[in-house]
């Protein structure tokens, strides 16, 4: 190994760099770079546009100098890699200054493309104020546009992470803000009644959200563009963020004749090896495994890119180690919501066919008792009848990263909700609950796959057969403030059992309460007094969480 | 199962009784309780003190009346049950207030009886100003005594997690505070040099810290309390606070002749049963197994007690459920910082004679460019054969709960440091990094077990032997600022590379940098160049910490 390539200089590629170097001194090592910048913080450019970030500086980690100084890796910026001759262990660069092309030979070659923004075939969509976010010079074209033009509205097209985080920022600055999202829902990677939650909180923060709502064409007007939208409205708006996705950038690799997987990115094995041994690739550019389905996904977060970039720098230099499947863990801030998920959601385990529960709980992120406690609103799916973990999601203002955390890794275990049960976290009242969300979740699961309780969903409540009554164990005041759930009979969870007599033997009860736990006690209560019943689970809270449309 | 007695009304004992009624509709439920509360926040009594909790009722999470309500249990305030009489499967009460005694017959009994303050054998040290906290009368004489007596000066006696919660709250009150803790250091789970950033914390804070010293004798005079130490000092205060600890509460079972463990809690099997089959016995009270030595522990901790209480009436109810072994999982907030640790500490391991490796890393607690990042500073014991993680110790001001969760699900699951490597956590920038700590934690401790590291740990930098060096490769601005260790060659690791032949290669150096990230630069350079090397693990950060003394 004499000679090391590298193209791409952020997550993936800095990092492979970087630890190839700490492997070998001896070894040469480029990194081209086509932009400016290598080592930047992706990441931090939205919150550098909405003010978070004070300074620009500090989105930057690295130079080329300071990258020569430690790791003595000669950073070519402006350099872009044009073709790879994967016969001739070759690929010809174009310095994008001075437009000559030139030819360097590699042992071994490590792609970190990384992604590009998805730019849709909508008419009129380039003009002076559209604008993508993935780089430094992508933000600060933004930051002076809405400098030169004192925007008052603008508008984001898409509701993933980058889409929300510049919907904040925007707000953060005083501008008005439309959402534009094609499906029913923000954050793809929760279901929709998690999602609701975090469009209650981008409503709450004055975004006019408009889901299910595509853009279809753009005109240049004299105040700024003028939107037209696939349901046939119009909008006018003076700046224009696209952010519906990012799609692999593959061009070099498909012209090299690598293999490409399915779902368009760079295929690898489980070594970062693409099909050519002496070619690596990492991060958004490529294809990894789902740890729970076994089939292919596109992840393109910064901490694989991270990790990959240094198993990719292991294996070239004699490591025989494995990327590990991945489980797509996720966590995006909403205002003052975090919205975090991992493993699998409702849609993909429906898709995919496969048997699965769900519950939801709504425990304080912290003693209740203790000032500054939130709900933590869990979604857990698991298997019906082991209890295996199969995802989680969380949304909440508090300790959100904390239980998607904890999650991912016991799913990484093959952890089951009995496990969830003995779960010994830190407890004291600023940090936790005795019983903390996890433990809650745990029960609450648990109690279902023992046959302890059975649960229904919204949906069921929504349209009751003649065979069952509806029961509400929450206190009328509750009721009066938060609304019921259509021909409910109010009976307070404190009051039932002196109150039996006035529920039916022969219907099937519908059971819920606030959050679940007071239904868990009611329902225990009437199934030992030989009723047939069912617990709404996650309570009237989740009800109108499914419930909710925007 | 007619008849469930339950001894004790808080944490363990209100936690079964729920369960049992949940479970069974028909089983008479009597609930005794000596105190005036039952369900109370223990945990909340010093928040409440300090001011934190603004409201005494919010301590008060159910009351005779409303457990009767939800439960039907039959709560008994006032009531000590005195004898138990296992043949007869009754137990004598004595009702406090009336003085009658009566008794009454099981079916099943659970014990949650918790545990005493220990009271050490002081001369003089019961007086109208010596308090200990357990319960809320407790806690309403000590903010009684604080109201009357408005002292200038209280003193609190131990270092333990209430210790350290009572020095917060009398310092939040403006009560100057001294601290006298008889070992070296405050927090036993902890090893001293995590210790010592507490101690920092707790110095930072105004607060008079005396390790290594013991209340001898206390003497009322007439300004308050005398006392004196065991080292001949004396000191004058106003307000005493024993805190040296908690013993089980077993004067009942005992008497009675069931089995009481080593350390003096009451013996169990992992179906909470006592050695009567009839009794149960959960909390504070009991001892439980060790996850790691299999040996018994006394774990005096809210979740514990709740999850057993909860097994324990699953399994008068006919489940068959273990009990998980313990791993002592704790955490405790002092002053802005929190501390906590799970598994085993390094004392323990050198105690137990197993071998074991440590390091420390100190990452920010989320990317670092976004604003309110804090280091973690955490300690990593794990097996230097196979990385499998044995315990974990964390100090800092966020993200410390987070980390110290997962890891204690890791070691429940057997995980390894390379495990650590590959965790897949949750990122963005407001909650963490592309690297997590946890990460980084993996990838320091999986280059010890490859061999591609050499550390070394800050007793052998105190005295290096003729054959070695110490090399700082810090800027010159940071030893300026923070300091070097000894006769430390400094050169910066952006210049190491063109200064190599400043070093010598028959000499052994001990590298060092600030937190340790520098050096594993340094420390791979100078291998690769065939240097023979070392790298003080945790790096200046923890040198300062080990080398600490208050
Ligand atoms: C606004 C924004 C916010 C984000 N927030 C988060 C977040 O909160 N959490 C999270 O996990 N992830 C986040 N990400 C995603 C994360 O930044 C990426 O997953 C990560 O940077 C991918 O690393 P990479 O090395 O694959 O690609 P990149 O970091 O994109 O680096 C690829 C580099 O390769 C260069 N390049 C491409 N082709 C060539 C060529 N032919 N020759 C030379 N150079 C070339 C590009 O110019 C680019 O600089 C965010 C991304 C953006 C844009
Ligand atoms: C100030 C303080 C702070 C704490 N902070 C934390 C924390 O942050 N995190 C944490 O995990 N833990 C904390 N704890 C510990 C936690 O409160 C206990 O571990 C838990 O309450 C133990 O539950 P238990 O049911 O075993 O005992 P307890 O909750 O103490 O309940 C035992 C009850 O039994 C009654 N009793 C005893 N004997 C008899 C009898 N013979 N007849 C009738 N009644 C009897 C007692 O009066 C008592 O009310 C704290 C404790 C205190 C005191
Ligand atoms: C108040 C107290 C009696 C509660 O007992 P509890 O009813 O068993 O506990 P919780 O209120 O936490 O509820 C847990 C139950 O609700 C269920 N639950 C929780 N959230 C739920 C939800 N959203 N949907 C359905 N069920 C839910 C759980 O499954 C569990 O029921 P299970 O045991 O039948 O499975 C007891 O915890 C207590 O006395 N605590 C105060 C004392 C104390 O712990 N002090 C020390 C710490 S400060
Ligand atoms: C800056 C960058 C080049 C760093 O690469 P790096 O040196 O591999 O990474 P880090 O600075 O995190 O350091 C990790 C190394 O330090 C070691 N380390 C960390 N803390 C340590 C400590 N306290 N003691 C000893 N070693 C330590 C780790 O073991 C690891 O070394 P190894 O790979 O040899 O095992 C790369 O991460 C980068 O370009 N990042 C910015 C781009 C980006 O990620 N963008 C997307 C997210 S916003």
């Amino acid at each position: 190994m004499k000679k090391l390539l590298i193209i791409g200089g952020v997550a993936g590629g800095a990092s492979a760099a970087a630890r190839a170097r700490r492997l070998n001194e001896e070894v040469e090592i480029i990194m081209f770079e086509r932009g400016e910048y290598i080592s930047f913080a992706n990441c931090g450019l939205p919150y550098h546009i909405g003010g978070d970030i004070a300074s620009r500086d500090a989105l930057v980690l690295q130079t080329p100098q300071s990258f020569k100084a430690r790791f003595n890796v000669d950073v070519r910026l402006f350099n872009e890699v044009v073709a790879i001759d994967k016969d001739a262990k070759t690929v010809t660069v174009k310095n994008l200054q001075s437009g000559e092309q030139y030819v360097e030979s590699y042992d071994a070659l490590v792609l970190s493309p990384g992604a590009a923004p998805v730019t849709p075939p909508i008419p009129g969509l380039q003009t002076p104020r559209t604008f993508s976010l993935r780089n430094l010079p992508d933000m600060d074209r933004i930051i002076a546009s809405i400098k030169d033009n004192q925007p008052k509205h603008a508008t984001v097209v898409g509701g993933g992470f980058i889409g929300l985080e510049m919907v904040e920022a925007l707000r953060e600055l005083g501008i008005a803000v439309t959402l534009l999202e094609l499906s029913p829902q923000v954050m793809a990677p929760v279901d929709l009644e998690m999602a609701n939650m975090v469009h209650q909180e981008i409503v709450d923060h004055g975004v006019d959200l408009r889901l299910n709502t595509g853009l279809a064409a753009v005109e240049q007007v004299e105040a700024g563009l003028q939107l037209s939208l696939n349901n046939g409205d119009s909008l006018n708006t003076e700046l224009l963020i696209s952010a519906i996705g990012v799609k692999p950038e593959t061009k070099l690799a498909v012209d090299a004749g690598l293999a490409i997987g399915a779902l368009g990115g760079i295929a690898v094995d489980d070594r970062m090896r693409t099909s050519d041994p002496a070619i690596y690739a990492v991060g958004d550019a490529i294809e990894e495994v789902d740890l729970i389905t076994g089939e292919k996904a596109l992840i393109p977060l910064a901490g694989p890119a991270n990790r990959q970039g240094r198993i990719a720098a292991n294996n070239i230099f004699g490591a025989d180690e494995a990327y590990s499947k991945t489980q797509g863990t996720a966590i995006c801030r909403v205002f003052s919501l975090a919205v975090a998920s991992t493993g699998m959601n409702e849609k993909r385990l429906s898709r995919a066919g496969m048997a699965f529960e769900k519950i939801y709980v709504h425990p304080a992120s912290h003693a209740s008792y203790f000032p500054g406690a939130h709900p933590v609103s869990l979604k857990l799916l698991f298997n019906p009848v082991d209890g295996k973990i199969l995802g989680a999601q969380a949304v909440g203002r508090d300790g959100i990263d904390k239980r998607i955390d904890v999650l991912a890794v016991a799913i990484r275990a093959g952890m089951t909700v009995f496990d969830l049960q003995q779960m010994e976290l830190t407890y004291a009242p600023p940090f936790g609950s005795a019983k903390d969300v996890l433990n809650q979740a745990g029960f609450v699961a648990g109690n279902l796959i023992n046959g302890e309780i059975r649960i229904c969903h919204s949906d069921e409540l929504e349209a009751p057969s003649a065979d069952q009554v509806l029961l509400d164990v929450r206190n009328p005041g509750e009721l009066a403030k938060l609304g019921t759930i259509g021909e409910a009979i109010n009976i307070p969870v404190d009051q039932l059992r002196d109150r039996l007599d006035e529920l039916p033997k022969d219907k099937e009860i519908l059971i819920f309460c606030q959050v679940g736990l007071r239904g868990n006690v009611a329902y225990r209560m009437l199934a030992n007094h030989g009723f047939r019943a069912k617990n709404l689970t996650g309570g009237f809270k989740t009800y109108q969480a499914v419930k909710a449309a925007f």
